[in-house]
């Protein structure tokens, strides 16, 4: 399992994402799944995978080795291309073209399976354009973040989506966004053991055509610690907070 | 889709459930899906029910009604089991009986594919026993909650867990379930249409052998109104109160 999470606000994108895999509660790794890709000046773009371990390596050696398009007859990578929408139609034809090249010495069908799914975030700007952060779907399509609804969650989302859905706008302020990024990803592994630390953070500032930060969370990060203990004691006193319910209870 | 949540704490048992079913998102109606069973002094149940509404309707008709237990060639019903545990195994037969019913004039196997499943949550006390709440499965199979996870939800329980995960002890109050299990459940609401308004409450005092309160809560109602405003509220200053994160972001 997975839970990435990518935010599109007035100041810039954040992206967050766990680190753990497993093929079965058995059988469980660590692996990085957000990737940034960052020519400062030219293009800053931060990329998240959630599903099928093969398929998503896959579709990532495509897009820095770069494959032909067939529209064009060129290789292109996730280096070349020359607009954030050029981008997200680029990381779909490499959804596309990983199961094509696993399904191609298969028992035909095989890979259309379940299973085999990849979905991924891609969030960033290319020099000329805006900002702009996309969900790619395993069927190759995509769609995009807009001011209506300015996240979007691969993987495991529903745990973590409330508070998103209580407290994130365009106008969240990019540190609030970490915050409560980092409490939707609290949420979620306290509740679904497949998502675990260490977490990767990725932030890009609006127009700073560049990567503003990296961070590996570890366990024991003295921020995350904090964060997650002051949020665990702030709803406590919240539901005491609430008046008792005034349905008479016998 | 429906959320039904059951919590057993110290002083009794609350179950909440929401009203809405839906055969799809185009086609939505409201059915009440708990149901209590009260005989003052003798008896105190409530069922909740998720699910195939035909699948449970039927569990439900053969509860009251009353069917043959093979093993002693008796009638049964939920009225007369001696016991909430006999009761469990009851619901679990009426499951398995539901099926056999609906698949016995189907073509082989139909009623055993997706989408005609049932899950239950069964609370109460009988005179001379406890007071337990079980999940019933659709095998037929159940568990119960323990001082461990007081709590058990049904249906739609991803979005809900949370505060329930960080909250929810054997020692929390009556009152303070009931609100917990209110913020669960209007965090499923925002995330999950297919749940909605009006919900159903009911309680059981230990030892009461009577249930304490059943309550429609109804679009409006407004203590939960309030109850969502101040936890909006709540979380919002919650988050604020946080300091920045410490990872320099450019």
């Amino acid at each position: 399992m997975t839970y990435c999470l990518g935010m599109l606000v007035k100041d810039g994108m954040a992206m967050i994402a766990d680190t753990r895999t497993n093929a079965g509660v058995d059988n469980i790794a660590n692996y990085r799944k957000l990737t940034n890709f960052d020519i400062p000046g030219e293009r800053a773009i931060v990329l998240g995978t959630a599903g099928n371990l093969a398929t998503s390596q896959t579709v990532m050696s495509l897009l820095t080795e770069g494959f032909t398009n067939p529209d064009t007859g060129q290789v292109e990578s996730i280096l070349t291309v020359g607009s954030m929408f050029k981008c997200a139609h680029l990381v779909g034809r490499a959804v596309q073209e990983a199961h094509r090249m696993i399904s191609a010495g298969n028992a035909a069908g095989q890979a259309a399976g379940g299973g085999f799914d990849v979905t991924l975030l891609l969030g960033g700007q290319i020099a000329g354009g805006r900002l702009r952060l996309f969900m790619i779907y395993d069927a190759g399509n995509f769609i995009e973040a807009t001011s209506d609804t300015p996240y979007l969650q691969i993987g495991e989302h529903k745990y973590g989506k409330p508070i998103l859905d209580r407290a994130v706008t365009e106008e969240t302020s990019l540190a609030d966004a970490v915050k409560l990024g980092l409490i939707s990803m609290d949420s979620t592994m306290r509740s679904n053991l497949a998502v675990g630390m260490p977490l990767d953070l990725a932030v890009i500032r609006r127009d700073a055509i560049k990567v503003a930060l990296t961070q590996r969370i570890e366990t024991g990060d003295s921020y995350f610690e904090s964060l997650r203990a002051s949020w665990s004691k702030a709803l406590a006193i919240a539901y005491q907070a609430i008046p008792a319910p005034p349905y008479p209870m016998g």
